[in-house]
């Protein structure tokens, strides 16, 4: 009679135990699968966090070099030489780059060095950077469009340096442009996302 | 004994009254309260679709009065005659024009008279009125940027209907522009919102 009885004691040693590491196992899931929505929302809004960043920061190079080789694109003696002053479209460009230039700066200083207390309200700095990439943003595809023709034009009769360094100019703030496009829709998502924050 | 009686009995009939009273009120404002945030939301909600439906239709306007006047700018005979197919510029605010009129006039169509079962997910809708949008409104104020610089360079020279009507083709593709910048904040909000409706 052991034999049939050791069985049965076995079963009901072994029979409690599963239910209990499955009810002990039930609530650790549970709690495992709140902490991981919360750490990947976590990681999604530190990643868009961080592309915001990068993309302001192409936008910050993209716009100093256009303003860089446009500010220098002075060829020859004042007289017979190519001057980007002369132009009113290329005038406007090197303003729209060096804005652009401030603005993308100022943000990127704002995010990387300023760590301390917002002195504005959340919602009223999410507005602010939409409104200024989007603005940006609106501007440099403007000033781009505007001095492609003339460049256009001038590089039908001859090819030198003068256009090509207002072709170069040209590409750096389209490059700019694309970058704080893409800085605006990241900020726009902030914006709208915030008050469920 | 009747007139103690009939105190206490008008007593007992009339304090359990009061706090029925109040205990049916309570839940009716909890209810009405609730259902005035829901109201409420559904306000905003149905006031963002009219304005991205006011603002595409401003747009549609705008685009058709900006590619008519254009289309239209012809003067003279062909050979002195000033005609808007001479220029890149025209024939590039031209070309944009009628496309913003197109795809205004789909988004308009497709919300007004479409009122059937919507083919597409809802998110993939959504995303595709904003990047339709916002492309757009890129489109628009670079082919307005890229007109002005010619136009302004052949009024100082001489004032006629030419340039005034390619001036006018300039404006209204830059109200346009405005109009589509409006829709795109609108339906980028409703991207961004979209997922906890």
């Amino acid at each position: 009679m052991s034999n049939p009885d050791e069985p049965t004691k076995n079963n009901h040693e072994v029979s409690p135990a599963p239910p209990t590491a499955t009810d002990v196992e039930n609530p650790t899931q549970g709690v495992e699968s709140g902490v991981s929505a919360i750490t990947s929302r976590w990681r999604r809004e530190d990643l868009l966090k961080r592309g915001s960043l990068v993309a302001r920061g192409l936008a910050l190079l993209f716009s100093f070099l256009s303003f860089t080789i446009m500010a220098s694109n002075k060829h020859g003696d004042e007289e017979d030489g190519e001057d980007f002053n002369k132009y009113q479209e290329y005038r406007y460009l090197l303003a729209i780059a060096i804005l652009s230039f401030l603005y993308t700066g100022g943000q990127v200083g704002r995010h990387v060095i300023w760590t301390g207390k917002q002195i504005f309200e959340r919602r009223v700095c999410a507005m602010v950077d939409f409104l200024g990439d989007q603005v940006m943003a609106y501007l440099l595809i403007s000033s781009a469009s505007a001095a492609i023709p003339v460049t256009n034009q001038m590089r039908e009769g001859l090819d030198n340096i003068f256009t090509d360094s207002s072709a170069a100019a040209i590409s750096m703030s389209f490059l700019a442009f694309l970058s704080l496009a893409l800085s605006a829709m990241v900020s726009g998502h902030k914006l709208s996302t915030q008050s469920y924050i």
